[in-house]
């Protein structure tokens, strides 16, 4: 595998490893996904810019807090490589319980990471809602 | 001036350069902003990514021609710079006037842009939808 394919397939990885500690609603993992530096952003659906580790990580710890389970799909994977930056495109299937009821939603997500000592991290995601897909029709 | 501000001016004014040609409805303008590959990725609010300057420039020309007027207002702006890579958040409250009435849209935006022979060309955008600004309370 040369250089590039090698970049691109951890960059896949180190996506992916956002939604597993996302869907396992583990605040550790998503430490390890994050870099921790005050100028990381995000953004989550209909939500305002949160800006730096902190902020960002209690948001984390807020959704994880207020969830029972998660199932996450993701699909149209979409990425770009620029040196040490890179950005996925992805859409978001995402099913969440409570404890009182549970919530479906379609995002569409850009997530951008840095490379830092060998490993990407992630510095910014932007999730915003996407349409409902359409229902399936009967033949 | 020192590099790493002259590169930081450099890259808001390519920022603001995309909402003047926004704001302009100037599809010449918009294309001079963007670079122009076939990896460039757009989210509208509430929609699908677009992939590639063909798809994006397309989008421009649909909403450029369904709009008779636009007022853009920016604001907590957010930028980084990472080498040749730099990205901007920030909210625009859009105005938009059209043929049977108007709308308003209070928006979050990511923004990310590429130093290309010295010059910074937008690589992605997207905004999502953002709950409306209080009213005004009277005292």
């Amino acid at each position: 595998m040369d250089e590039p394919e090698k970049e691109m397939e951890q960059l896949l990885a180190a996506n992916q490893s956002f939604y597993a500690a996302f869907g396992a609603l583990s605040l550790e993992q998503m430490s390890e996904v994050w870099l921790h530096e005050d100028w990381v952003q995000c953004v989550h659906p209909g939500r305002q810019l949160l800006e730096g580790w902190e902020e960002v990580r209690e948001s984390w710890a807020q959704i994880f807090a207020n969830t029972k389970r998660m199932k996450l799909e993701i699909g149209s994977i979409s990425a770009h490589l620029e040196g040490e930056v890179a950005w996925v495109a992805c859409t978001e299937n995402v099913l969440s319980s409570f404890e009182h009821g549970f919530d479906q939603a379609q995002l569409q997500a850009t997530n951008i990471f840095v490379l830092r000592d060998g490993v990407w991290r992630m510095v910014a995601h932007h999730a915003s809602p996407l349409p409902p897909a359409p229902e399936p029709t009967l033949q």
